[in-house]
C-alpha cells in the first residue's frame, strides 16, 4: 500500500509489497528518532525566522514535533514499515496529530539532507560518551598501575620471557593506546560536526534559508560548504569505524593476555566471579567469557569498516539509495563499543593480581641473561662476545635445570673470569627492573614518572 | 539474577548485570528455536534408542519438546534474556513445563555441540532455498534471453563501445556467473551437512551415544569425526560468506550495468514502476533503488565474510566465547540475499527493454571499425597495417561526425584500394554479431545453442 | 648458513635454509634503508654526546654511514638475504668496512626500537609529499572549476536527472572530500613523529641515553613515553591505510563518474590521448584506462588496512615476528597513491569538457519539474499538490517525448491555472541553477564564494 | 615512447610516461610467462589444426615460442616496461627473432581472453602442488599422532583446563581441517579448469576456431561456454583466496597454541633450533618466529581475498582495466601458502613433545571434575546436584591448595555420601580419556579408529 507514498503524478503502477519491504529502513533507522526531531525543530525555527513559514504555522509545528518527542521519550512512539524511514514515520505522525499543515515543515529540504543531518547528530551525540568510557577505563588502568609499580613480571617478546617489567608499566602501555584512542575520535568530531542540513535534495535550496542558524540551533559549529558534498559525504562515518577499529584492536590485545594469564598455566590474574561464567557440565570451569567475547568483537567492527567502504567504492555523486547501507553498522558499532568498554572497565577494576606468581615467574626463569650480559660489558667484554658466553651458560642451565643465579661463583668465573660476586646482585630482577631507567622505560622512577603525567592528563577532563 | 545459571558451587559472586546483557546471544540465536527443538528431539530420541534414557523419561520429554513446537510456529513462545541463549530458554520453558525430568535431555551433549548443531542444521535447511531463488533468477533470464536473441546493443570493453554483441549474450552471461554460485552453495553443502551432536563439550561423552542414528533422525549424511574439530569448525559458515559475496558481487555487476542502463543517457532499459521509487521534492524522478539497494548490500556481506575471518584467526581450540559471534553475520546475510534475489527476479521480469534505443546506438557509433579491420585481413592486409588505415578512418570521422558506414566508397578506397562495395555489407551491426560464430560467441546460433543448454540444465532441477 | 646470526650460544643447530627464506625480511624492507641509516647516524651521535661512546669510536661509525649512505643513494650498495633484515645488512656492511668497532653502534638499542624508528620516519617523510600531491589535485580542480562556473550539466541523485547544476559546483564537491583527505593525513602526522628509539627491546635500557637529543636530531617532535607501547604500537600505520582508502575511494567515485562521462552515451568529457589507450583488435577504441586502474586500486589499498588490522588483532605485547607484516601493505600503498595522484591531476588537467553536451542534457531533459514544481507553490499551491499536478505532466511528457518547456500556456494551464507565460522563464536551466543560492549551493554566486575560499585556502599552503 | 603500441590510428598523442608506468604490469605478470608461451603455443597449433594459418607460418611460430621458452628456463628472458605486459613483451621478441610473421599468432584471439587463460593456466598448475603440501602436512600431523595416541594432555575450552584429552586427538582435529581445505581446493579446480581462450575481445571471434582442440592442447577439461563471462569472470580467483584464508585461518590456530605451548609457562612443547631465532641482545630467547609469521600471514591473505572482491564490486561487462588488479594477490597468496606450509610441516616434524609436563598438568589440576559429577550421576544423583556438589569441592580445593584426588575418602563423603573408594580410579586423567569413548570422542579406541581411516585415507593420493 503507496498511498502515503511522497510522490505519484508520475507512476502508473504501485510498488511491489517485496519492494517496499527491501527498502523500508525503519526497522533500523528508528535508531535515529531523537535526532530526526531534533533536526526538525531547528529546521522549522529557522523557517520562522527567515520568516519562509508563518509564526502561528511554525508554533503548530513546534507543537506537534514536541509532543510526539514527548511520546518517543515516553516510550509511547510506533512506527510502521508502510512509511519506509523515520522521517516518513514522524512526518505521518505529525499529520495526523496537526493536519496539513505539517506538509510546510518539508520546506526547503530533502529527505537527502535530512538523514545526513541525522546521522551526524547521531556521532556528534554519542562521540563525547564513548570518549568519556575510555577516560574511565585509562583511569582504572592508572589506579591499577599505582597499586603496580613495583610489582614485578616478566617481560614478553614472541610470548617468550625477555626481561622483567614492572606490571604497572604494561598497564601503562595500554594507557598509552587508549590516549591516542581518544584523540582520534576527538579530531573524529571535527568531521562530524558539520552541518548538512540546507543542501536539500544535492543543489540546495531557492529558498532564503539561513544555514547558520540551525547549525547554532543544533549545536553544529560549521556547515558543509558544498550541498553535493553534504549529501553524499559518508567519510565521517568511516572515520568512525576505523577509530572503532583500532579501539577494538587495543581491547582484544589486552583481552588476549588476559585470557592467557587467567589460565592454569600463566595463572597471574584472576577475574572476579561477577565476570566470567561457569559450563553446564564441567564444575571446575570459571571461563573469561568477557575477555574472549570482546576481543571476538573486533572481527565484527572490522567487518562493518570493510562493508561501509565497499559500498562507498565507487559510488557516484550525490545521493544514491546504497547510502542506505550506512547506518546499520554505525548504529551496531555504538552498541558494541559502549558495552565493552564498561565491562572491559568492570573487569579489569575487579581483577586480583597473583603477584608472587608473576615475580616467581621471573624468578625462576632466565630472563636476566641480557643483565649478565650487560655484566660482562660493563666488564669491557665486548657484548657480541659477552652474548655468546652467556648463551652457552643458559644452554648449561637449561640442560642440567638451574637458573643463572643458582651457579656458583666458581662455575660463572669458569665462563668469563671477570665476574666476581657482585654479579648476584645484578642478577635479581627487581635490580634488572630498577636500572632500565632510560626514559619510557620500566625502571621504576619512569614508571612514577609515566603515573603521574597520566594523572595530570586524566584531571584536564571534565566528565 | 543468575539463579538460573547452569553451575553454582564453584562461584561465590552472582554475574554482573551488565555482563549478563553483553554476553547474551538470545536477542539473535533465536533464529535457531526450531533447529534447536529439531536437534532436541533428535537426541532424546536417540538416548531412548540406546537405552541412556528410559522410554517413559523420553516421552514426557518428546511431547514437552512438541507442544513448544507447536507454541513457536504459532508464535506464541516468549523467550527472555535472564537465559542467557536459545538452548537455556527453551531447557527452562521446558522444565516449567514438565518439571526436573526435563533436565535429562541435557544428557550426553554439551551447548558446545548443541549450538553448532543447530547452527548447521539452520544453514542445511537454508542452502536449498537460495538454490531456488537463484535458479528462478536464471530462469527469468533465459525467458528474457529467448526474447531477445536477435536484439542487438553495444558490447563493452572499458565502458566504451566494443563490437555489436546479441542482448541475449549478455544475459547468458549472468546465467553462467548464477550457476556457478550454485555449484558452489552445493559444495557448501557438504560441509553444512556433517552433524556434530555427541561432540558434548569437546571430547566425546562417556555415555553410549549412537551418533549415527541421531544423524538420520535430522537428515544428515555424516558426523564429524573428531570432537574437537566438531565444536570449533566454522569453516562452513566461512563457505557461506565467501559464497555469499561472490553471490552478491555478480548481482552487484548487473544492478550496476541496469542502473546506467535505465539512465537519461543510455536508455536501454526501463523498469517497471512497481520496482522503482520517486522523490518527494522532483516531480519527474523514477529512481532505480532496488538495484543500488542490492549493489550497496554487496558491502555488508564482505564485511560479514571479514569479520568472521577475523575473529576466527589464531583462535585456540576448542570452544571459546568469541565463537558467538559466528552467527548474526550469516542470519543476516540469509536475510539479504533471499529478498534480494527475489526482489532481483520481479525486477528483471517486469523490465522493458528498448530495443529501438539499444540497436540504433549499434548503428549510430564505429563499433564496426573491427568488423572493416577484419574485412581488410581478408583482403590480405596484414591486421597490423589494416588496424592503422582504419584508425585513421575512425579519427576522420570523429572529425566529421560521420560513421564508417556514411563514408562513400571512393572514401573508403582513398584510404585503402582493397575495399569494395560489399564492404556495407559487413559493417552493419546484425552482420557483425551473426560472423561471430566461434564456440561461446555471440554469433546467433552460438547464442541459441548456449539457451538451449541452459533450458536443459534448468529442466534437471526440482523445486 | 648462519654464521653471521646475532646469536648462538644458546642453540645448536643452525637455522633451516627454508627458514631464513621465510623469515628474511630484506627483499621489502631494503625500502627503508636511507631512513635506518639516518637512525644510526642520530643513535650514535646521541651516543657520543652522552658519552656512552667515545668521539673516536663515534667519528669512525659516523664516516662509516655516511659513505654507505653514499652508496645507497648512487645506487651502489648490495643487499643479500644472508643478512635477514635491512638493519643487519647494513650492520654487516659497517662491519666489512670499518672492522669490529661498527658492533658499538647497537649499543643501548635492539632490532624491535630500531625497526620501529624506521618505520615512523618513513612516513614522516612520505606525508608531506602526499599532502603536496592532493594539493596539486586541488589546485586543478580549483582551475578547472573557475573556467566552468556557468556550465551547467544535470545534477544526479541515483544516476538519474535530479537538478541542473553548475559544473564548477560538482568540482567543489571533490576539492572538499581532498581537503578533508589533507587533514586526516595532517593528523596522522601526530602519531608518526613520535620516536620510539630508546625504547630498547622492550623495557629500555640500562645505558644513560638522552632520547630527546636523538628525537630532535631526526626531527621528530616527541618520544614514545611507554616503552612497551613503543615497539609494539601499530596504530600510525592503520590510521595511514585507513586514511589512503578514503583517499582511494574519493578517487574512485570521480574515476566511475569520469568512466561513465567519456562513454559514447553520455559523451560530457573526452580525455586527451596521452591518458588513455587503444585496442589491438579494435580500432575505434579510446579506453579510459587510467581512471579505470586507480578506481581499481581502491580495492587494493581496501585490501591492505584489512589485512594490517587483521594481523594486529588479539597480539599479546610486545613485539612478536607477526609484526614483519606491517610493512609491505603500507609502502605499497604509498607506491600506489602517489603515481595515482599524479596520473588522476594529469588525467583531469588535460581534459576536454564538452559543455554544450552538457548543457543540451539539460535542456531536452525533465530535470526542471522542480521550478515547475517550486513555481507553483510559490503561486500558493500547496507543495505536496504542486507534486502531484507536475508528476503528471512529467508522465505526460513522457507519454508524447516533449520536455516540459515544450508545452504550450494552454496546456500548462489546464493543468494548473495559476501558471503564467513568466514560467517558461523558471524553466530555464540556467535560471534554476542560479536561484538555488542558499550557503553552499549551486547558485552561480555561492559557486563563486565557495572559489574564492578554495583558492585563498591553497594560497596559505607552502609546497 | 610508445612507437610499439599496438594501436595508433586514431590517436594524434603518445601517451604520458607517467601513464605508461602506472599502467604496466610487466612488473608483476612476468609471473605467468611460461604460461603465456603454453598459451601461446596451443594457440597457434589450433590455427593451424583449422588452417587459419599455414603450416609453415606455424612452424616458424613454434619454433620461435619454443626457443624463447628456452632462454625463460635457462633465466636468459629480458623483460621492459616499453612493453607494458608480458604478452607485449613476448610478441615482442618474437617479433625481433622471426620477423613479422609473428604477428599472426595473435591472430583470433585478444589480450582479453589471453590473459584470463594465462591466469587459469597459472592456478591449474598450482593447486595440485598446494594440495600436496597439505597432504604432506596431514601425513605429519599422522606420524606425530601415532606416536602420540596414549600422550594425555589438558582439552581447552576459554583456554581454561576442560577435560583431558588425548595429545594424538588434539591433532587429528587439524588433520580434519586441512581435509577440508583439500577439498575447497579440489572443488576450485573445476572452475579453474576453464578455457577462456577463443572469447577475443568479448564477443567470439569471426575465424573458425576450434576450442576445443585449444583445450586439450592445454589439458583443459572445459572451455568456457559464453564469451563475455569468459573474459570477465575472476571467480575462481576469489575462490583461490577464499581457500586460501580458511587455509591460514587453520594455520594460524595450531601457530597461536603452538606459540602459547612454547612458552616459559606451558612448557608442553620444544621447537627445534632450526625452526626458531635468537635475539642479539637477550641472550637466553628462543622465539617461535616462524610460527608468528604464518600467523601474521592470515592478515595478508584476508586483505588479497577482500581487495578482490572490492576491486570486482558493481564492475560492468565486460574487460575493465581494473581487473589488471586482480595478479597480485593470487600470484603472492601462492608464494606465501607453497612456503608456510613446508615451514609448518619442517616445524611440527621436529618439535619435541614434553609428554611428562603435558600430563603432569592434567593430574596437577581440576579437569576430572567432570569424572566426579558423572561418577555421582552413574550413582544415582541428578547431574545438576551432582555438579552442584563437585562445584562446592572443587572451590574447597583451590582454597586449600588440593586436587580432588588428593582429597581423602571421609572428606569426600561428607560433601556426598554415595562416594566410594573406587571413585579414585575414576579420578585419573587416563581413566578419563578412555572412557570418552563416544564416535569420534577422544577415548583411545576412538583415536585408533580416527588414525585408521586417516592413513587409509592418505594412501589414496598420488603424489
Amino acid at each position: 500500500m503507496s498511498s502515503n507514498k511522497l510522490w505519484g503524478g508520475r507512476f502508473q503502477k504501485q510498488a511491489d509489497e517485496l519492494v517496499d519491504q527491501f527498502g523500508a529502513s525503519i526497522a533500523f533507522d528508528q535508531e535515529l528518532a531523537d535526532e530526526d526531531l531534533a533536526g526538525s525543530l531547528a529546521h522549522v525555527k529557522m523557517l520562522e525566522k527567515t520568516k519562509i513559514l508563518s509564526s502561528p504555522d511554525v508554533a503548530k509545528i513546534v507543537a506537534g514535533l514536541e509532543a510526539i518527542r514527548s511520546d518517543l521519550h515516553a516510550g509511547k512512539l510506533k512506527f510502521t514499515t508502510t512509511n519506509e524511514d523515520i522521517h516518513m514515520n514522524i512526518e505521518q505522525i505529525l499529520t495526523d496529530r496537526i493536519g496539513p499543515v505539517a506538509g510546510k515543515l518539508h520546506t526547503a529540504r530533502s529527505r537527502n539532507d535530512q538523514v545526513a543531518t541525522d546521522f551526524h547528530l547521531y556521532l556528534k551525540r554519542r562521540l563525547p560518551k564513548i570518549i568519556a568510557e575510555i577516560r574511565t577505563v585509562q583511569e582504572t588502568l592508572v589506579e591499577l598501575a599505582e597499586r603496580h609499580v613495583t610489582t614485578i613480571m616478566p617481560g614478553y617478546t614472541h610470548l617468550q620471557h625477555a626481561q622483567p617489567i614492572s606490571y604497572a608499566h604494561y598497564l601503562l602501555a595500554y594507557y598509552q593506546m587508549f590516549k591516542r584512542d581518544c584523540e582520534r575520535f576527538e579530531f573524529n568530531q571535527q568531521h562530524v560536526d558539520l552541518l548538512p542540513l540546507g543542501a536539500a535534495a544535492l543543489a540546495g535550496t531557492t529558498f532564503p534559508i539561513d544555514r547558520q542558524f540551525t547549525a547554532r540551533e543544533l549545536g553544529f559549529s560549521k556547515v558543509y560548504e558544498n550541498s553535493l558534498d553534504a549529501v553524499s559525504d559518508r567519510d565521517f562515518a568511516v572515520e568512525f569505524l576505523s577509530n572503532s577499529s583500532l579501539l577494538l584492536m587495543h581491547l582484544s590485545r589486552f583481552c588476549e593476555e588476559l585470557s592467557m594469564w587467567v589460565s592454569f598455566e600463566f595463572n597471574f590474574l584472576e577475574l572476579s566471579d561477577a565476570y566470567t561464567t561457569g559450563s553446564s557440565i564441567m564444575p571446575q570451569k570459571k571461563n573469561p567469557d568477557m575477555a574472549e567475547l570482546i576481543r571476538g568483537k573486533s572481527g565484527r567492527v572490522y567487518g562493518h569498516l570493510l562493508a561501509l567502504l565497499s559500498t562507498l567504492k565507487s559510488l557516484p555523486l550525490a545521493y544514491n539509495k546504497d547510502l542506505q547501507e550506512d547506518k546499520e553498522g554505525v548504529f551496531d558499532t555504538v552498541k558494541t563499543i559502549l558495552p565493552a568498554l564498561r565491562v572491559f572497565n568492570g573487569m579489569i577494576k575487579t581483577l586480583t593480581v597473583k603477584t608472587n606468581q608473576m615475580e616467581q615467574s621471573t624468578t625462576n626463569d632466565l630472563s636476566n641473561a641480557t643483565e649478565l650480559a650487560d655484566y660482562l660489558a660493563a666488564k669491557g667484554v665486548p657484548f657480541r662476545k659477552a652474548h655468546g658466553i652467556v648463551g652457552r651458560l643458559v644452554l648449561h642451565c637449561l640442560q642440567t635445570k638451574q637458573n643463572l643465579q643458582d651457579l656458583s661463583l666458581a662455575e660463572l668465573q669458569a665462563a668469563a673470569p671477570e665476574i666476581e660476586a657482585d654479579v648476584y646482585h645484578d642478577l635479581q630482577p627487581e635490580v634488572a627492573v630498577a636500572r632500565r631507567n632510560s626514559e619510557g622505560g620500566t625502571g621504576f622512577d619512569q614508571v612514577r614518572k609515566q603515573l603521574a603525567r597520566a594523572k595530570a592528563e586524566l584531571q584536564t577532563f571534565q566528565k
